[in-house]
């Protein structure tokens, strides 16, 4: 926290927690192997599959979201096999690695950062290579702020033998997602972003193709084991202790979603980000993504003043947005309007932002984007 | 929770959690990758190092302490390694099972669940089969409620080239326990026993010489790799997202067990655990473990009232207690008095157990079990 300062968190996850959603964590903490802990987990689990669009089972694993892409790796694949890995930034690249760590081979398809990938892209990959077993993608590749079109992607990769796994983690809760409907094999998310709660929780789904190829699995699991979760979830249990109070909060989370809306929720995150791109464009901005994600934009820093003092002049008025990622370092400034953000969180970043560029020699029309901004949110 | 009455846990974990340490939990969510966060962990880790008596790193994942356990081996072992298990109960049979995911061969040094191995009994395995890279034993054996004689398997084990890796998930922070001193390479820990904080926090600490097996490790790791923690923590970081309300919630535990004093903890429960078993015997009934540890109490039912009858017995008057797992379900019980436990947690517990018992057909001296427990407590 800044001394004397309010603080505001938008930086792409962790993202700030509904007041709502503190108080039921901090719950008094009751045993898991009771049929009072089994009652609220299966009204959990109920709303995760509203949340994931999907009449699947949604496990919960007590790791990070890179615990639920790691599960996804180790229990589709055996050493040797061949994955294709839709590298379109550090969350793409994050794929290979798991990938790598665990003697599965890669084609990387590369993707220019802030770009995406044509669905035409990958069936030509499936197509050369039809041993490709499964094809990792990311809903939402938050180091660029890009929305990738996955939608058309399992269009794609559902007509072949290949299962296609979505790193949803920056994207569940906020961007337009159907499991089903899509046909995605496999979807993992973390609960430190759209659905505003505490970092913790990983969450994964499997369909029944994805089960075909878990079958034939032969990477070492134990703790990421999902035939465990599945075995386990029948008596509405996790196979190693859960974590309680982070079960708590995802309850209370999943509720205001389903109150809300998850349609609405989805459109609420759509006109944050209009509004955002609105109030940066008007500055005389430039966006970084060819296709921005709704839950997080990236701005190309101005050549009057870097990323690094930009993120600097935000802090200074208590605000914590995030920097670019290694070749983007210093040239972009990220700022999230993710899970538990409205309006007015947008309006004061780009108020902020206006007050940032006032102190440099960059040269704007003062108050533009905030007018710009307004004029989304008043449609 | 049971409507209308006070709840009372009382199972060897999750434990209950001082309202301390739910506020802290509680608190607004900050970015982890900040000067404000690094300050934070940073206490948190010099304070694991007192919980640890130990002057190395401590590594802090966002898993339950099994994914502390599936570290170890991970990190420490290659497929065809040789591991000998300390195999005394529940907790000691997944060490071999962590083991077999992982392809490590094992030897298993069976004992009869209650009883302890003899340091003798370890120097003789390691002396027959000399390949024996990791001993992996268990602190409190919470599945029988036994405390292993740590100190004396480390005395052998330190003589010889082999790691000892210790389960002190429901052992640290209650038993005596001295990492450095006693020349325990890794420790595995969770955080919903001793800790008093919820569950979805593993603990891993490793000596030069497991780093040295380490260096020689071929098991695939990714979330789980100790060198990436070991990389980040010199910058006050995890490799992956923390879980940063669970380690609000640990930093205030943590301060709270410093005040105490960690030899102070050590005495509380060791009273706790003597004020447990004088009541229980008192009421002539019988202690099942022939080393019982401090952190938890297992009784064997009397043939007039079966282990499942008193746990229910328990649950209508608001107290949670663990019963039996395997071949001793039903025939024992099993209550806490670990983390935030005190003086009337252990009376409150023994004076349900005689109003459960009066019910019965079982033949004691009402008054006899609080009697013996205060007269501990009296010294």
């Amino acid at each position: 926290m800044l001394v004397g300062k309010k603080y505001y968190l938008m930086s792409p996850g962790p993202t700030s927690v509904p007041p709502e959603v503190s108080l039921a964590e901090a719950q008094p903490i009751i045993h898991h192997r009771t049929p009072a802990y089994e009652e609220i987990f299966s009204e959990v689990n109920e709303n995760l599959r509203y949340l994931f669009q999907t009449s699947r089972d949604v496990y919960t694993l007590a790791s990070s979201g890179t615990g639920a892409m790691e599960a996804a790796v180790v229990n589709l694949l055996s050493a040797g096999d061949l994955a294709l890995v839709v590298n379109a930034g550090k969350f793409g690249e994050r794929w290979g690695k798991i990938c790598k760590a665990y003697g599965v081979n890669t084609i990387l398809l590369d993707v220019e950062w802030g770009d995406v990938p044509s669905p035409e892209m990958i069936a030509e990959k499936l197509k050369e290579s039809p041993e490709i077993k499964v094809v990792f993608a990311t809903l939402c590749e938050t180091s660029t702020a890009t929305l990738l079109p996955i939608k058309e992607i399992a269009e794609v990769v559902a007509k072949t033998d290949a299962c296609l796994v979505v790193d949803a983690v920056s994207g569940m809760g906020v961007e337009e997602f159907k499991t089903d409907e899509w046909q995605v094999d496999v979807v993992a998310v973390g609960s430190q972003k759209g659905l505003m709660i505490p970092p913790g929780l990983g969450l994964i789904t499997m369909s029944e193709k994805a089960w075909g190829l878990a079958a034939k699995s032969t990477l070492p699991k134990f703790y990421f084991s999902l035939a465990a979760a599945k075995k386990n979830l029948v008596d509405r249990q996790t196979a190693y202790t859960p974590a309680v109070s982070l079960i708590y909060a995802l309850r209370q989370a999943l509720e205001m979603m389903k109150k809300e809306g998850i349609e609405n929720v989805w459109k609420r995150h759509q006109l944050l980000a209009q509004a955002c791109q609105a109030g940066v464009k008007a500055l005389g901005l430039e966006i970084l993504s060819k296709s921005p994600a709704n839950g997080v934009t990236a701005v190309v820093a101005p050549s009057e003043i870097d990323g690094k003092t930009i993120i600097k002049g935000y802090k200074e008025q208590g605000i914590i947005v995030a920097g670019g990622q290694d070749h983007l370092k210093n040239k972009i400034f990220r700022v999230a309007h993710m899970g538990y953000a409205g309006t007015f969180d947008v309006l004061t970043a780009i108020a902020a932002l206006e007050m940032i560029l006032a102190k440099s020699t960059y040269s704007f029309e003062k108050g533009a984007g905030i007018k710009a901004a307004e004029g989304v949110f008043l449609g």
